[in-house]
């Protein structure tokens, strides 16, 4: 256990792991307190995530390269996976999506930009490989038509409306789990030469943990967050509302920000580093393996939880802000290099979404 | 009559012309067997379309380098517009703009995507040059525009609509055929120099025939299309209908995927000899002709066949498909490089639209 | 003020200075003959334009680098600021915001694209900087998302709507203020050696004055600008109706030409004398100016001036044409290499624009 307690005295994030059993108390004693659940849930979510992610790295670490690359590719967005898998679970199919979408945005713009800004106040100009940028913005190009389809035809009136929905649903399901299948051959087997760093220096972030260990607080955390994250669903819209916010800004911005806090962290402290390719890689990989992998697994997952299974149809406002994230990321990254601006442009963006969903009144955001 | 004998003794793709007097012999005995006819019609039309396009590559060839490359970018579409002639002739203006839309996100993203995907199953990457490319998207991008004005324009309830449809798409044709004059001018004549193939090693994919084989030839073979297109538009729609699919999936996927049939087996097999140039000069070049080129011929000549004019009207869904295909296509092919994923990108997004088209149900898809 | 003479004298477009006081005249002795108003002060304001981009030039060339560039870029639309604030103090809001919408849809396309028309007629390939181009290219873009925000609302029935849309308009005004303020910083003092010019070769287009006749003739010119300019606005839709022509097409496209004329001028000669990195800046800077600056500052400026307060909501159709320009935009000007071709594509998509906007009927396009 020393290096999960030296790395815990090390991190001050991890210090917040305090809250943890502190949310779970509270819970019992004041399950109607929404406000105080809302914003323990979100501090003991964030240094989880943080392990989980830590634990994860381990694991594929001492799993061999494919393997290792593939496991970290589909443990990365874990919590928001459980997040994810907490609504489902109350039904809640709107803040699934919204979740999903949310998260999809925040990373391409918030945690790219940020990324761009942070590293830029440092550095003048940074390079970082472009190849790794194009196929995930390709990526997400391609899974956003996918996303689009059961929203467009939504304007049909159709008779057997439902029944046509989940088939299309089932289908392109099939079809994105098969295209992220196909970019993890690509970029971990045949093509592998093109995605490797232009500034990998070798020293890695932090020592890693023995496989045994790792996979204990792999499970262990998982429970807990599991279990946090409950809370923080059932409280969120109920808090949010008591702040002010829409439903729609607690599901975009809230929610995605929370989820994603742990990579963010890392990502951000790579571009600080000069590490802008991990960045890249953190901040776009994981925005393509929501929208590829994370969506269409929930979407199946609904038959077997939760009360009625969920289709793919979104709110069309949602694709078109993943439509413009995607877009704007494919041009932003096109020249693999960055200045702090780029990364302000892509915070306007994001800003501009979320100022419009804060405006929203409640009731206007359906899925 | 010796290369043409020779040509077909050669080719097994040609065997197929038995099947060119059977559809004939059969439409005459059993008019009624739509399914039948149907699938004669598309295994006649195939080889017929093999033909006719080896036959304008012949004239094109012997009669200089400028006209030539008038006569087969003019004539290259030939298939699609005998069969889209007989459409409008038969008064059905929604199959005759489904073929154009269907041709062109078939030829942007299914056979360029094949192509893709069959050279770098052989070659790791594969380069071209992209100044084609560029020049292709482009004028695409700009022709979808075009056909967005009048689906954009539909919104108002207009008192006087059809006839400022009218008055506005006659403008538009003008519009695209000026701008697909002025591309023959700039890559046939004043920038020839940036067009160059970038692997053009000499030898060339079979030996040509005199002129005057190549004219009748071309005379006969048109006659022959026309009279198979006439049973292909007449059988269509019902045999989709006993074969389950939707109407919308008939007009934009199997219409397209037939009329370009032939130019697709010469593309994949440039592509598979590494030659991928010319791949793309087929796909790209064909999409971008039939959006500027056939499309406002077809209207033009609705004022002289069928029973009323055709507008440029687009169904909204056969818009946003062009340009959701056509921006793929300038972000995938800025770069020059392809490799396999490349291929597996652009056929996924045809995918999603096949499947979102296929579970459409009838009825629902207008122009 | 020798300067000023000489300069007339030299420059056949001052001699219609001349239009300024017949028009003054005109309009105190037949204040309703609109369409004759109409010419004159279309007449009038093309030299006095050229005036004052010539008089805030000098200015800004003699405050050093850093207040000159300030002083350059929001000074530079100040005619189009001039016009906008007559319409806005007439209380006519879609003009205002269709003159906005068409200023930036013709510069980004019709002047741009004109701009390497001319060049290419001469030159076979002209280069540029392209990090001017992208810089403006991503400003507009993300300018374009902030205006598409409050139409997109639009689609909700709120019952707060009107509220809620000021609200929203007046946070993006703040954000798209900040974003313009941090490309300036970008631009003039962090990145500066990215924006250095390809082919400055060190003569200047024209002698500069001294600071006291500019600043002199800035502020006469300015009132005469101002006082033509209500001529303009009271005329231009009466006489527009007598020309046939629809209140869509007067707006974006008379209105935007006439406003940008003087602008124009100087980018056609630019790019005809090979200093395309000048005729870029100029359209495109102009552009990304009036998305980021002039539409932010008029609505801002609608509170003191005009009848009611101005909202960001614009015309949907007018929303996608500037997705259109600014995405074309973005997609051409991606290589930094010109030559004529490109220019005519860019003149198509603005003339499909131009087109489609003059078969709309009265009273189809709102705000």
């Amino acid at each position: 256990m020393t290096p999960l307690l030296k790395e815990i005295r090390d991190s001050p994030l991890l210090w917040m792991l305090v809250f943890v059993p502190v949310v779970l108390a509270t819970e019992s004693l004041a399950p109607s307190a929404h406000l105080v659940l809302f914003v323990l849930a979100v501090l003991a979510i964030v240094p989880l995530a943080a392990l989980l992610s830590h634990a994860t790295e381990s694991v594929a670490e001492q799993t061999g390269d494919a393997i290792g690359g593939l496991l970290n590719a589909t443990l990365g967005n874990l919590t928001e996976l459980i997040i994810a898998i907490a609504a489902l679970h109350a039904g809640e199919h709107v803040l699934v999506k919204a979740s999903i979408a949310g998260a999809i945005v925040a990373n391409s713009l918030f945690m790219l930009g940020a990324c761009f800004l942070l590293g830029g106040l440092r550095y003048h100009v940074q390079e970082y490989n472009r190849a790794g940028a194009r196929l995930h913005s390709a990526l997400l190009l391609a899974a956003t038509v996918a996303l689009l389809a059961p929203a467009a035809i939504s304007n049909f009136e159709l008779a057997q409306g439902e029944q046509v929905l989940r088939k299309l649903s089932t289908g392109l399901s099939g079809l994105l789990i098969a295209a992220y299948g196909s970019s993890l051959l690509f970029s971990l087997r045949t093509h592998k030469d093109f995605f490797a760093a232009k500034d990998h220096n070798g020293k890695d972030e932090a020592a890693h943990w023995p496989i045994g260990l790792a996979v204990v607080t792999l499970i262990v955390v998982t429970v807990l967050v599991a279990l946090v994250s409950e809370i923080f669903v059932a409280s969120v819209q109920e808090a949010g509302r008591m702040l002010g916010m829409s439903p729609a800004f607690i599901g975009f911005i809230v929610v995605a920000l929370v989820g994603g806090a742990a990579e963010m962290a890392v990502a951000f402290s790579a571009a600080r580093q000069n590490r802008l390719d991990m960045s890249v890689a953190i901040a776009l990989g994981s925005a393509s393996q929501i929208a590829l992998f994370v969506a269409p697994v929930l979407m199946i997952l609904s038959y077997a939880i939760g009360p009625t299974p969920m289709d793919l149809q979104f709110w069309p406002g949602a694709v078109v802000m993943m439509m413009i994230a995607t877009v704007t990321c494919c041009l932003v990254t096109n020249s693999g290099r960055s200045a702090w601006f780029v990364g302000v442009l892509l915070l306007l963006v994001y800003a501009i979404f979320a100022m419009t969903l804060y405006v929203i009144p409640p009731g206007s955001a359906r899925s």
